[in-house]
């Protein structure tokens, strides 16, 4: 059995790692840490596991954890992380960190939209980017992965096979994205409030959403030349999943059954990408780690739905599927 | 053209009213005021008013405003109320009071379930409770009304007529009722907050709910007895609306016809109560003025349903509809 | 490994079903039926099982079915399922039957109520009744389980600890359930229309719904003396779960305390049903097969609210619960 | 007063005329029709009329209804219209035509994606497209208005701006829409049923979309040139109004301030088309005959924002306003 610690256990990814965990055969959990006020016995802090997990989620003390846990998915938020993951690290775990400080390689570019100096370029430096479609070689033997962002997971995966195959051309992708609202985290806000968000939908981060360089920098990887993508999301009045509608323009002909076929071989054997006959939904992904896509020839453009749940494969089903990876468990374990 | 203030205006209530007033043909906004930090121009402080509103929400200046208005809707919360209303009529207005600071007769109770000292004991005595269905003729030449309660409104309309012709033993009455989330006001909170409460469904004020003594108090005054009832309030994933289910035990045999005939009977010529022939449903009475009622004979149990919208006739519709009736306008004007 | 079939696959039930089935270690699905024009490969009948469940739902073929299935899960509708239920039997399996067809002991109130003759009196007179928490011991050795209605899982759970131990008048109990959309099942009508359904809630089945006698055939049982039980549901704007809100009559004085221990001894050692000290939520309960319960007391009556899902613990969940004590295998296998 | 006829009146543009008439000061409702096994009295056919209108609705005698009216909406649908249009013109009544058969010019174009021959060519040829903030002069003295798509109503007021003013490709232009669920018209669905659609956003009509061509012929005119939109259209999980999220390549610089200015120079004076500082929400809009829109910069892109409500701006309350128009009321009368 892993032994699964659980650092900031009490968001929603922290949940949403929990109920994931309780599933999994071959994992337990036997940490859970958050902030001093938010602690206490699992099902307090989260009513919906009332019977079903008597841990308590305790103030982090690193001692403690180094002597219980395998692996730490730390559920930190943007900024604070790196202040931790050096100590998890050193304290001989293996780490799935969920927040973005490990995933831009350029700790410039990470200042710039993030605001802050990054402290930890160590460990930035090796960490491994966990898309398993793409990198699982990388994470099965790594320390630190740095777990995807949940716009860019469900992006990426709709425009890899295009860009790994010299397709389209690098500057003409528009990502338009539609979340639900648990991408808002768990802390009450105006544009959140009940009232406010139900039966609306409109658009945020206008040119400044800090997914977009993530986004540029694997597709770039990918590509082997630098790819520009126009990010936008929207957020829509329902819980989970996002759903993506890429557009690009290809360099030369192709139809749809030319790309399905693209798409079904890039993705043969992949555990939790489906390739769709038709537009995807986002209720069928939801509470799911799959994700659904859908690539079309429309008048002389390529368009690619991707489905996914921003949760899930977004966040802390990927986090598990990477745990998995690294201990060389099988991949969907907990995630079926 | 009737003048109109409304004092805290930048909350759900506020807005409603400021809806319906612009659609008023004889009355007209002159004044808006709200706390400091909460004013602004309409269409700014609710972007749904763009264009719509150019008004200015402005801090309260009593003197400015009794020049300024014939009337005031006071917006204001519970509490708060009573320290501005006494100031509003010596102003000269008249005012339609939202709170509960002037609903419950017995300063007693009102402090008992408010947790706070009445300090408009005088006004309170003369204040006309406003049910148009019930008390039309006292509102006529109110100067000061206690607009109701959103619960009281729908639970009222929906027992008076059993209560009136002293139908029902009066210690049987449940009222349970279930309110869209805009009941909670405007200030963003957990329960609230969409992941939160979308797809959701819970009881709250269990035993508490402060509508409790002020339905008992006007069934009581109809009724000639003390009313004893059991209001449990709960609150669903839906913006607008209260659906109320209510059990009563009937003191002899009765049917669903002589039911419906005895309700027909009793709002005949209302312009804003309608018996239904079935069930009624939130959706068709949203938005409107309307409430909606079915009675029924249930396994020798009366149980009525009634439906209206928080927001209108358990709020703004119905302050409006008080207000043109101390004006002497056509009742409904407004409000079609 | 315990081998499943569903008969009935292609509706929320069967999907479901087979949802649990997949996580669950000991038992695997084997063979799945439905109506001809329902038929096909699993991930194209339910697009969520894309990649998850390559299996075919197929016409219906006894005889294929006795040879692969040690046990049939039967989700088909009220008044066909009696037609199959003898054929499954007869085949060697043991059933456990979704529909009403096995619950209504008098065959005569489940003619008057489901408006058709029973024809399978035979079976219907041994059947068990499949709520676990009243009935395990005969479900032990059981071949032919009537799985309970949704409404009348939530309704006596949250009655009968008042019922067994003599508290409540048996003629006091009302209970007012909100159920979600999927409770009306997959075929589009107008009232579940999208447009129709959303920011709605009504009552409906008014005085006629075919659960309350369900619930007092049980009630009955479990009280030893005729139990009259007022049922009225209502449907809301979400997918899953019900709230039920049950108010009795006390004979004697109680307290909330007094009841909360009442109720946390009566289930204790219970993995599903769960006391709670506040109001539960729909939220915390939708997905699993747990059953949230708090007791009242209010002004002299007991209210008491219970929370479950209605395709779960109020149809699939409990059916495999009632699978796994039939096999002897750990009761919460693929249910936790 | 203006005399009004809405033929297809039981649909949901039929009940929202039907809304706007009510409270519209200078125009009466006089005469309502739709298919004999639709008919019936308003408040029946929609209990949200309930003591709001009496009218009778009734299947539709010209005769009759050449005396009764001096306008007629025709709510009826694609194809259908063209059947009847011509006999309401004979009749001597002005006619605004919901459906699509008067908008595409070219019949050809028409034919193609609607798959029918138009039977009405001689009429479709003076018919005048609704679009009062593009085509204001030419409704005034019209007898025949095509009332815009509901697509297109939000796409091109975000997009012409740009055209008019040669700002940009023309072959560059991107419309991502997302629409409420009432965009699918009344009749049950499997789409649409209330489990599947709820919690729930898909594409849909990838690359065969009706309102594409529409969108093609009226920015091509402005232009000037022949100007070639991709158009994606998405369905979310509420009810009312369409966010649409156009991106185009301008064809030089320019800035966010630039193209504030150019929007509001452009839509000054227009009652219904308002330029917003900051992302436009569809809740902000909805119920109101208002279209938000915000023009940014974004990467070298132009991006455009626009919310309207498809069954008011979208439909009926872009209707009335070409109503008004034909008849020199004042434009916003029943639509503040």
């Amino acid at each position: 059995m892993i032994r699964v610690a659980i650092i900031g256990a009490s968001g929603y990814t922290g949940a949403e790692s929990i109920e994931i965990i309780l599933r999994h055969n071959e994992a337990e959990l036997t940490y859970l840490s958050a902030l001093p006020e938010e602690c206490g016995v699992v099902e307090e802090v989260f009513p919906h596991f009332k019977g079903r997990c008597d841990l308590q989620i305790e103030p982090l003390d690193i001692n403690k954890l180094s002597k219980q846990a395998d692996v730490a998915l730390c559920c930190l938020p943007h900024k604070v992380s790196m202040g931790f993951v050096p100590k998890l690290l050193k304290a001989g775990l293996k780490v799935v960190d969920f927040s973005a400080d490990y995933r831009i390689k350029d700790a410039e570019v990470y200042e710039k939209f993030y605001q802050v100096k990054h402290t930890d370029t160590d460990n930035l430096a090796w960490a491994v980017y966990g898309l398993p479609e793409l990198f699982r070689k990388q994470i099965k033997g790594a320390n630190l992965i740095a777990n995807p962002g949940c716009f860019p997971t469900g992006a990426l995966l709709a425009v890899v096979p295009l860009l790994k195959n010299g397709l389209i051309e690098t500057d003409s992708i528009i990502v338009n994205s539609v979340t639900g609202a648990s991408g808002a985290g768990k802390n009450p806000s105006v544009k959140f409030h009940f009232p406010n968000m139900n039966e609306n939908i409109f658009a945020y981060g206008i040119g400044t959403h800090r997914h977009m360089p993530e986004m540029e920098q694997i597709a770039s990887e990918i590509a082997g030349v630098d790819v520009n993508i126009l990010f936008q999301p929207h957020v829509g009045p329902f819980d989970r999943g996002i759903l993506s509608t890429v557009y690009c323009q290809p360099k030369g002909k192709t139809t749809g059954e030319q790309l399905t076929k693209l798409y079904k071989d890039f993705y043969a054997g992949e555990p939790f990408v489906q390739i769709c006959g038709g537009a995807p939904a986002i209720k069928d992904i939801a509470g799911t780690n799959y994700c659904h896509i859908y690539p079309a020839c429309v008048k002389g453009r390529i368009v690619v739905f991707s489905a996914m749940d921003n949760l899930v494969k977004g966040a802390s089903g990927q986090a598990i599927q990477n745990m998995n990876i690294i201990f060389g468990l099988e991949e969907s374990l907990g995630l079926k």
